[in-house]
């Protein structure tokens, strides 16, 4: 139900990724109504889960999450809590389904606070992840630790890479540098058996030095709205250079194939989907104004998590950190 | 000295702008043999003051500030220290510099810490000003207020804007966002007098949205270097997509205007020279990579922070804030 279309781009994003792939089955939560009246003809291979309240998405988190019992997203989080779905995806509210996947499902064993990841792209033309993008405001070193290990393990599952590199964003690649907290996490990291890398500047995340990139929360959301907002603003000169006159248009029109990859190559519809980490369960989050394209994107992420147990691999990493103290039955 | 070119970029730049602006005197401070040699000829207008040492690129600041009295970096906050100078240009270790100028100039009264202040280019072809770019990692509510003050001062400077808009760097745009300091810095902006707009994010320093945009050195400094690197991979991205093969370099041949006035645009030399803030004096800091045209604009920008008397407006505006009870011999 959320996101800026609702429906109207989530329930054909189902249905093609369904189409696409057979073996997934999609669930659809929302207003009955709403969902059948997007579904053309009859699908029995999409089911329609009903809740009858929706997050709205500028909705407090705290109210979203007491009183709305039975919105779309609190009854799709608790499908993955019961078994009963292996993932959920959202468009809706952010700090909403934040709250909700966390009540619900819980952290992983010796998860302080779930983390939102997400893809971006390089010159490398490989994946840089980029993790904590807003849930955390305050990351203590233990935090920026964990988000280190849940990162790489994200990379390990999705990418199948056997020890992906970690870097810690720093405002210089020198030891001494940064405030107190990521001082202290750049020794936690060393010593935490990943491969770390070490400090990483903000430019880096774009070079592609490392596969994972760390950090608090307030400034990995500031570095992508920035980056998003730089990547809009060189778009838009270029276009406004290239309509100055029918000439330019011309060389414009000539020039699309070059466009298009470079579309192609920066749609932030190909890397929609950021990963909810930490948690006993897989969410994932769309971004709210995706189109159909993109959402399909989100959905695949979350097969991707399922299909190589991203929570679980966290979680035997945590174990291994913290020594076996901790009962592995309480690995989900 | 400093800077990647040294005086091969500075010397240059320090002629070409003498010419340019016949009623600026020009003291080139360093070694004198390494200034000389990149003297063609006499000019008389321009003057050698010697240091005998240089600060290193790499040279921790304590070091630089402890143990090189007599580097050429030193030397030039010395000459404005004493009113010999109106002002100090460096390429230099921006570290050093911030530190040297620090403790040699001393902060204005009720400012406790100086920041970094940088211009970038925004979507209204209009300029935005951001600060704290890394002088400060563990910046309190008050360091953002008075941020807030400088950051508004200059743009009132040296853009002639009467009362420029203030934004809080945040991860939203309500109120209720952010983490503890960033909420309490929203309210003493609020009653600070200033033209507060309230909490911005990453995008809206290329949206243009306020003049200003206030931040912990350690977020800007992040944002700043991830803005760099996207611009960077998607120019390169274009670049590799045009070079393809021979049809597509034809038409990257024909789109030479449409690149050239993209890179004016975005040329990051057009926006050289950044401001350290708050001291009791003009000190400005030029990218280390600067070429000749570059180093000029930060030429230029310290000219323009002299003839509109930056730092006295920052005092002024303090003063203002602190009420009658600072003494005004202290302003300088």
């Amino acid at each position: 139900m959320g996101g800026d279309h609702g429906p109207h781009v989530t329930v054909p994003a189902a249905l093609e990724f369904q189409a696409r792939l057979p073996d997934v089955e999609v669930v659809l939560v929302g207003l009955r109504d709403a969902i059948e009246a997007r579904l053309s003809g009859t699908n029995p291979r999409v089911r329609i889960h009903p809740a009858s309240e929706v997050v709205a998405m500028d909705e407090p988190p705290a109210q979203a999450l007491r009183y709305k019992k039975d919105s779309s997203m609190r009854v799709a989080v608790n499908l993955v809590k019961s078994g009963e779905a292996h993932a959920c995806v959202s468009a809706g509210n952010t700090g909403a389904l934040m709250a909700i996947s966390r009540f619900v499902l819980k952290t992983l064993p010796a998860i302080d606070r779930p983390a939102i990841a997400t893809v971006l792209p390089n010159s490398r033309r490989t994946n840089t992840y980029v993790l904590d993008l807003g849930a955390n405001v305050d990351c203590g070193a233990e935090h920026l630790l964990q988000f280190g290990i849940m990162g790489a393990m994200l990379v390990a599952a999705v990418e199948h890479k056997e020890r992906p590199s970690v870097g810690l964003l720093n405002i210089g690649v020198e030891d001494i540098k940064g405030n107190e907290t990521v001082k202290q996490a750049g020794e936690l990291l060393r010593s935490s058996g990943l491969n770390f890398y070490g400090n990483v500047e903000g430019d880096d995340i774009y070079k592609g030095t490392t596969d994972v990139v760390v950090c608090d929360g307030f400034v990995g959301n500031s570095v992508l709205k920035a980056s998003e907002g730089v990547a809009k603003m060189l778009l838009s000169f270029l276009r406004n250079e290239f309509k100055r006159n029918p000439w330019r248009m011309a060389i414009a029109w000539l020039a699309t194939p070059v466009f298009n990859a470079l579309r192609e190559r920066m749609d932030p519809g190909k890397y929609n989907g950021a990963s909810l980490l930490g948690l006993r369960g897989i969410v994932i989050k769309s971004h709210g104004s995706a189109d159909a394209f993109a959402f399909g994107q989100a959905l695949g992420r979350a097969v991707d998590e399922v299909r190589n147990e991203v929570p679980q691999r966290i979680a035997q990493r945590m174990l291994q950190l913290q020594g076996p103290a901790l009962p592995r039955s309480s690995v989900q």
